[in-house]
C-alpha cells in the first residue's frame, strides 16, 4: 500500500489535513484544486492540472461533500477556478479506487457503468461515530457562548438518543448540568436512565419543555412544533443539530422570540484538524478492508 | 388494567418483589409456590393450590427461569413441593396472558397450540439493558473483594463491548482505573475511543494481556485460550461474565494457577430487589403495549 | 430581615441581577447608578439621586469592584454620570451595613473611622469557590473556540491546583482529554493522582511542556518563562487564568509566535447571570451570619 | 541513599510489601519480626534477632500502628514471639532515622531524650490523601455487598466532606447514585454543590435522613444520635468510616434494628498491596525531604 499514489482533488481545510497526513504516513500524494501549495511533506506534490494529478493514482480522494451545490463541479472552496466532475471522471486512471464524501446517485451510476470501484467514507459507521465527538464539542461551545448562565446546574433537554446525543449528554454531565433526554423506544429510555439522566418519551416534551434552559435537538423531523415552542421558557436557548429539515418550527420560534441556532457541519467548522484526521483514518480503514477482501479473492 | 388479577407462580426472592410491587400499584395479586406468606399488601393473597391461584387471573407471571433443570416443573426454590408445568397449563383460565422468563420451545409450542397469549420478559431489550446495571455492579464488587490492590490506577481489560461492558467500563472509569476494551467491529472500536478508553482488536488480546491486573470477559466464546492465558500476569484476576460456555479455557487457567471467577446471574444474587423491580417494570411495559395494540385492533 | 431595605449603588449587569433577585426574595430594594429602570419587581425602586437611594437603607450593596480605576468614583458602567465615593459615604444612614467587592485600604479605614459596619463579599471563601465554576466554563469555551482540534484526546496541562484548576481538570476529563496538572506540594500531587490525572512537580514543566496542545495557567507568578515557552509546541494554545501579573512571559511568548490568551474576570463576561446570583447568595450568607452573631451578643 | 540500609521491624502484610518494594528499588533491606522469609529479592535479608536486624541500619521502619495494644511490644501479627519496644530502642544504631506509624507520646519523648531522629508517616498529608482511595473503595465494596439494591439510583448520604468523603462522593456518582453530602462550613457546602451533589447543613440531617438508602459517616462525633436514627429508613444501611468514637449511637441503632457497619482500617483490609505501596512512597518522600534539608544545613 505504501508504494501506492493518492490523488487528493479539491475540498476545504480538511482535505489539506488528509493530504499531509497521508504523505506523513509515507504514501505518494498528488493534489489538485488548491490555489496554494499546502503540503509541507516532499512526498506530496501540488499538481497544476487534473490529468497530471490523476495519472498513475491508485486512490482518488474526493472532498466532503464531493460536489458543489450545482452538482456539476467538485467542491473546491480553496481554488479560484472550477473543476468539472466530468473532467475528473474522464481522466481517471484504470483500476483506480475513488473515495469521496456524500456521493450521490448521479456519480455512483456513472462510476458503476464505467466499472470503477468507489466508496463513500461519509456513510461508514465509524466515521459517523468519530464525527459525533467534534459535533458534541461544538454544541457545548455554542451553549457556553450563547447563555448568560453556567451549564453547571442548568436544565438541559436533549431530543433523541443517537450518537451525538449519547456523547453530548455525557459531556454535559461533566459540567454538572441536570440532563433530560427524550426518546421513543423502551430500549433507549432504559439506556438513558442507566446512564443517570432523566428519560422522557418524545410525546412528553411539551409537558416538560417549560423547565429547560438549553434544548439540543438531534432529531431530523419537527418535534418542536408551534405548541411545544409556545410552552418553552422565553430565554431558553435552542440548538438544532439535526440535518435538514431539522426539528424546529423556525417561524413559530421567531414569533415567540426564542433564540434558535441551527448548527450544521460542526466538525469542519469547530475542529477541522480533527475532522480531517477522521477522514484519513476512515479512508485507510476502507482501503485495508478492500485489500483484505481483494486478497481473499485470489 | 387496575381491576385485573395477576397470578404469580413460583420463583425466588425476585418473584416476591414482583408480587408486592404489583399489589402496591393497586392490582389484585394471587400467588402460589411459596411456603410462607410473603406479601405485606392485603391486595396480594397467598393461595394454597394452583387452581385457586390461577382462577380468574388475567395475567400469569412465571419466574426467571420459568422451569427447573428437569424442565417439567416450575422453578420454585421457595416451595418445598413440586409444581408441574402441565398442571399450570391445564388450570390456565381462558383469555389469560402468560409472562415468563426464558420460555423454551416446549412450552411455547404448547401455548401456541392452545392459542394462549404469552411473552418472554427475559428477551425484552429494555430488560437486558436494565439488568446490565446490577451485573456491572456485581462485577465491580467481585473485583473489589478479590484484589489486594485498588481499582484506582489498576489496568483493566474488558473483552467485548455490549451492554454490560459499556456500563462496566464507565463504572471502572469512575474509580480512575486504566481501561482497555477489546472488540472486532470498527464501529465498536470507534465508540470505545470516543468514550476515552484504550481500544484493541480482539485479535490483539494476547499481545497486551500481560499488562492487565483485572480481566472482565463478556464474550460467550473462548477468546481466552491456552496461548492468551499463558501470557497473563500470574496474579491477575479474571472475571467471566459471559453466559455458557463462557470465554475462558478453565483447564488452562487452572494449570497456570490463575484466579478465575465465573460470575453468572449476578442481578438476582447481588441486587435481588432491583432485579425484581426490573421484572415488574418490564411486565408492565409488555402489558401496556399489548393493550395498546389490542385497543387499536378494535 | 424581610422588612429591611437594600440600596444597590452602581455596578454592571451583575448588580442588576442582585437587585432583582433581592426584590424577588421579598426585600425592599432601592437602586441608583443606572440610566434605565432595570427592575421588573415592584419591590425595587429606581432612585434618581444618591440621598434618596440611601435614606432608610439597612444594607448598602456596592459593586464588584466597588470603585472605578480612578478610585474616587463608584464603578458604574451602566450610568452616564459619576458617583463620587465620598458622596456615598456622606449620605450613609446610621447603623447601615455596607457590602462591597474588592474594598481597598482607603475606604476601609474611612468606614472604620466612622464606625460603619462593612464586609467584602469578594473575599468570602464560598464566593471564590462558586466563581471558580463560571471561570472554568469560560476557560473551556476559549479552548473549544481557539483550537482546530477536539478537547477529546488532546493533551492539556493545568499549572497549579487551586479551586479553578480542580474544576477545570474535572470538566476536561469529561471530554476525554489527557490531563496533566503541575503543583509543588506533596499533598496536591497526591490529590492530582487520586483524581486520576498525571501529576508533575512545577519544576518539571519545562521537561514536559513539548507534549501539550493546550496549557491553562492558574498560578500568579511567571512559571512559564522564556526557557519553558521556547520548548512549547509552536501551535499550542496558552490560556492564562491567573490574576495580574499572570504566569506567562508575554514578550517571549510573542517572540515564539505562541497563541496566548489572558482571560480575566471570566464569570462576569461568560456567565453574568450566574455571577450575579453568586453575589446575591454570598451577601445573604454574610448578613445571616452577622445577624446570628449580633443576636448572640444580646 | 541507594547505599543505605533499611531495617523493617514487625508489622502485617503491608510491611512485607514495604520491604520488597524497597529491595526492588535497590536498597539494602534487613527485616525482623516475621516467622517466614517473605522477601523474594536477594537485597532483603531475613534476620533472626533484633540486634542483627538493626546493626548498621540507617533507616528503621516500624509498622502501622507501631505498637500492640499493650503499648510495650511492637505490633507484629506475623511473628509468634514478642518484640519489646525497649529492645528495639536499646539496639538502635547511632545516627539512624526511625519511621513509624502512629507514634505516641511515650516513644516520642524517649527518642527525643536520646536525640534520635524520627518521623510518623501516618501523619503526613499525602499519606492520608492516598489512603482515602482504598478507604473509599472499601466503603463501596461494603455498600455493594450489604444492599439488595443497586447503587445506581440509590439515595446516599455522606456525612462530612473531608478527604474520604470527597473521593467516595465521586465514586458513587460514577454509579449514578443520587448523592447528598452534609457539612457545616459555607465553603464546604459551596464545594459540594460545585461538584454536582446535594448539599445540606449538618443540622438538617434529621430532616432528610428518611430519604436515604445508604448512609456513610466520616465525622468522628455523634451526629447520628437517637433522634436522627429514629427517623431513618428501617432498611437503610449505615457505614461508619469515622475513627473512634465514630459518629453513630450504636445502642439506639440496634434498638431500631438498623444495619450499622463500623468499617475501620479499610486500606490494610481491602487493598493491603496498595496500602503497603502508600507507606513505601511516603517513607521515601520523608527521607528525600530530610536529606534535602540536611544538605541545605551544610
Amino acid at each position: 500500500m505504501k508504494t501506492d499514489t493518492f490523488a487528493v482533488i479539491g475540498g476545504d481545510f480538511r482535505s489539506t489535513v488528509v493530504m499531509n497526513q497521508l504523505a506523513d504516513k509515507g504514501y505518494h500524494v498528488k493534489y489538485f484544486g488548491f490555489d496554494e501549495t499546502l503540503a509541507m511533506n516532499p512526498n506530496a506534490i501540488h499538481e497544476k492540472n487534473i490529468s497530471g494529478a490523476l495519472s498513475g493514482a491508485k486512490y482518488v480522494i474526493l472532498p466532503l461533500p464531493y460536489a458543489s451545490q450545482d452538482s456539476t463541479t467538485i467542491n473546491a472552496p480553496l481554488y479560484r477556478k472550477e473543476i468539472l466532475i466530468s473532467d475528473v471522471i474522464e481522466n481517471l486512471p484504470p483500476h483506480c479506487f475513488i473515495l469521496g464524501g456524500m456521493l450521490d446517485e448521479v456519480i455512483c451510476s456513472t462510476l458503476k457503468s464505467k466499472e470503477i470501484t468507489y466508496a463513500d467514507y461519509f456513510h461508514r459507521e465509524e466515521f459517523t461515530i468519530k464525527n459525533a465527538i467534534p459535533t458534541a464539542e461544538g454544541a457545548i461551545e455554542i451553549a457556553l457562548r450563547e447563555t448568560p448562565h453556567t451549564l453547571h446546574r442548568s436544565h438541559c433537554l436533549i431530543a433523541g438518543y443517537g450518537r451525538i446525543a449519547k456523547l453530548l449528554s455525557e459531556y454535559l454531565s461533566g459540567f454538572g448540568a441536570d440532563i433530560t433526554v427524550s426518546a421513543r423506544k423502551h430500549s433507549d429510555l432504559a439506556w438513558i436512565e442507566a446512564r443517570g439522566h432523566h428519560a422522557i418519551h418524545t410525546s412528553q416534551i411539551k409537558d416538560y419543555i417549560h423547565n429547560f434552559d438549553v434544548i439540543f435537538n438531534t432529531v431530523p423531523y419537527k418535534i418542536f412544533d408551534r405548541t411545544a415552542l409556545s410552552l418553552a421558557k422565553k430565554d431558553c436557548l435552542i440548538i438544532d443539530l439535526a440535518s435538514k429539515p431539522g426539528g424546529i418550527d423556525f417561524e413559530s420560534a421567531q414569533k415567540f422570540g426564542l433564540n434558535v441556532i441551527w448548527a450544521l457541519s460542526l466538525p469542519g467548522k469547530c475542529a477541522p484538524l480533527t475532522a480531517g484526521s477522521i477522514i484519513t483514518d476512515t479512508i485507510i480503514n476502507i482501503i485495508r478492508e478492500w485489500e483484505d477482501s481483494y486478497g481473499l479473492e485470489q
